[in-house]
């Protein structure tokens, strides 16, 4: 597999207002994403909220979302879960469903000792069907795997990479570093409002959410920081910093990013913008904030 | 239903060292907890490392405990789940499996609010075919149900009572005083060193880990409890304290309980003594160390 | 030195509103919780705001309460500090003043190994010229003495006991049962709401702030748990619950504790209720709803 | 005031092996950093481990660095302090000693809430004679000052910028883009692993404590990012981690960083490397670990 490199959507899971898959929402999405040029696209990650989803709407959507893609870009498929058998069961079903690779965040009920994460990485590396990515989430996991842990598991190899989404970038560069002699192992960055920085420095590539809305505008970043240009950088931090500051912090609740981003979705049209259990819609007020938020906010000062 | 009140055992899930459920381990554990006098028990908790099994052997094994205890004790079973459609169909299996409640944490991937867990308890309580127990955990779901949140839930008619596995004893006191105008609303303590001053404060039972060890033990912790006899109370609660002691923390990493408590139960030949993924058993020398504590407890100290 | 049984009361430190220790109030609630029957008296503790102090303000207090005191009951100095030297200071101070013994929690801003925290113990204890009292507070000091921790220390001559505010009943029970062989070591629980269920199972008593209003009812659950009477404890938990539940957590912030107890104080006209920063006084609304709430509460239910 | 900017030391206070201040040390180590080029020296921040020094030493200590540096480079003292009198003590002291501003981080004993922390800090900036930055250090305080009260703050006229030691990236962007209006308003990273970027990206600075052993370094580095030298920053970053993952790790606790830093410091003859409690200095074992590491850092890759 050549490394991938760029932006990587972590797609969300469009739901109508009875939490139901919204599967025309999902078509449109994937054309939208994919028409802004977006490298590769992901499901089932925490923005995809796979683990409000059950086993059975996880499988089927995998599939779903395989077909609408087509092949037309790299697909990868999030099989984060407590069970292994159960993330085994979705590794095979991504690569049924035309899927490059898997993402796998650590067990997140049992709180793992760093060796219980390389038993546990370990063992799904050796029997996905397909490359592994790890994936560093301490926010909802509650635990990091440990910079040192991803040297050991570096070396493994149907393991290719790491996400990571902890947005702390000592960590970041401290796994950088270590891991610097395995030429195939990728880097991409969770927050968006880091993917410059990050790909400045030498990154392979972001996932960040915001491309669901604005695809162009990560690519933008993503190239701009790839060839070096700081001043074009820049700019288009500041325009991520107010998607970031305006769209994603209006509920001011643990589900704020998930409820503004689903909501300006909806806004613009592309797809339903409920949510799944524990989490519930913005209400109306937050809607009209969002909306107001998203007329400020003008793509031709990237496009 | 009439309170349920006593020792509810949170049964182990019996594995072997393939990680593939023990089943003749399993009826064999229910025959020594039901012959010691437990008051019921309990599948699929944190003991039973449920988040570690696929959902497929959850259902079974719900099936088949159910079937082994063939209603002589009441069943209770955990539908812990961050999927409310998997704990929904669990909640099923549990009703068509002669269980007479269920019992869940708050959805442990995504960070819930306190009015998050209030929609998530109401949506599974409506759904339920079962009375629902609330179970707050949140060493492992990283988040406390708060008191006010408790009182709101216990009006709810199909919930009936709480589980505290905190062992923040304001945080049990707080959530007495405040249902104690709900009459049938009961309270049940999870770490078994808190057993015995919960019910002489006037809390309904324990689900212990330990009583599928030693059943009789925490039914007699129960029993001098319940009936004020604290000179016994203090003697048994230094039988319990030489277990938590000796037996749970060998191992010396978030497994610890896990790895000495089935350890134990394979050393007593009840049943094998494997751990799911992240999990692994002890190794040979924190066998021998078990071994050598089991043979130091005696239990005519408390029969 | 005698074992200390019965109730400490964690002394709040009176300040006016323009934040100036208020002597005079100082006075009178010396006087108010000596009337009460209390077993002892502990100043600069976290009821005792120390850490809002200077230095030369908490050495001004140790002495004027000393004065004050003038040794009818047993005089106890917090001298917690992430100085060792500053700690040392305030212990001769303590001693100077008429103290029985110091008290002190693991320093607070750099986080400490177990190593750490037994090497801080020992060096204090040896330059210590009065008995020293452990006090685990990971709510605010963010770290817990271990139970190995504690057992280590507990063979060191100048270590007497440990108050523990973790709130954590199967950490006390660990204590509780590691430290039985050293007959001189006491235990002693921070949170009021558990001072009757910890005494009911062997517990020294209490270090209970809500001491300082009602300083009769804590000595009462102390006496009716230490004889063993559940019925009276039972009835007065539910006392000391209206307490806790109405008094302490009507600001809804991490002051509420101190804002509801020194307010309350202020209402009763012992002593003026300002508090230190980084913590301001409860405003006019809460201050209604604690009077409201004082007025509900009846001394005579248990005098 | 200038706006500061490029790489602030945050100096070490050298401590023999009986704990007492190296003051020969302290002036040997600010020649050093002075000839490598520095812009400032700060002392008393978490590297110059203030918390553990007494009051009095630390008035002492920011007196006698007064005098040794002589108004050659900026002065900085850090007044962070649990007691807002000790606090303002420090400040005036500091005035006194040639400071030309005082830095703090929020009170970490009691947790303060948002409003808590701006009334601190309101009260903090109209006192100091001194302008005042703010300092993030949540690893230690525990609490972080949000980016919405950075930016209340910002506005205060005696507040002159933050300096961040989260490491997350995403609150550093956040409180950059919110507070961007406030053009007086700096900028700086703690994290030497994060300068690189952060002036890549537009920050004022770094305060790197690598920058106590290898000032040129870190002022390279800053002087390459604020050219926007992106080959030379990777260059640099390397150089930087090298030293990040040899010398700061090797005790493996919570003290590994002062260790490592303080025994580089001893072994390049600079400064005696006692560590004040509750930390001690690294062992014999770690020493020659350190001693290797520095012995494969070549300074010639970057002067």
């Amino acid at each position: 597999m050549n490394k991938l490199k760029g932006i990587i959507v972590p797609m969300v899971t469009p739901l109508d207002h009875d939490r139901q898959i919204d599967y025309p929402g999902a078509v449109r999405l994937v054309e939208h994403m994919i028409k802004g040029g977006v490298h590769a696209i992901f499901v089932l990650g925490t923005t995809g909220e796979s683990q409000s989803l059950s086993i059975e709407d996880r499988k089927k959507f995998v599939g779903f979302v395989g077909n609408a893609i087509s092949g037309r870009v790299p697909y990868l498929v999030c099989v984060t879960d407590t069970s292994i058998e159960d993330s085994c069961c979705l590794a095979r079903k991504a690569k049924e469903s035309g899927a490059c690779a898997v993402v796998a965040a650590p067990p997140y009920y049992f709180s793992p000792s760093q060796n219980d994460i390389i038993n546990w990485y370990r063992a799904l590396a050796d029997s996905s069907p397909l490359p592994l990515y790890l994936y560093n989430m301490p926010g909802n996991v509650k635990v990091s795997i440990a910079p040192a842990t991803v040297k050991v598991l570096a070396s493994h190899p149907n393991i290719y990479g790491i996400k990571d989404s902890s947005a702390n970038m000592t960590y970041f560069q401290t796994v950088k570093y270590l891991t610097e002699d395995e030429e195939d192992f990728s880097l991409y960055v969770g927050p968006e409002e880091l993917t410059g920085e990050c790909v400045l420095m030498g990154a392979d590539g972001g996932v960040n959410g915001g491309a669901n809305m604005f695809p162009e505008l990560y690519v933008k970043m993503y190239e701009a920081a790839s060839q070096g240009d700081i001043r074009t950088v820049r700019w288009l931090q500041n325009c991520i910093m107010k998607i970031s500051t305006s769209i994603y912090t209006v509920g001011d609740c643990p589900s704020s990013y998930l409820q503004g981003l689903k909501c300006a979705l909806e806004l613009m049209g592309i797809c339903h913008g409920g949510l799944a259990l524990p989490y519930v819609s913005i209400g109306d007020e937050g809607r009209e904030r969002i909306r107001t938020a998203l007329q400020s906010i003008n793509p031709s000062e990237w496009e």
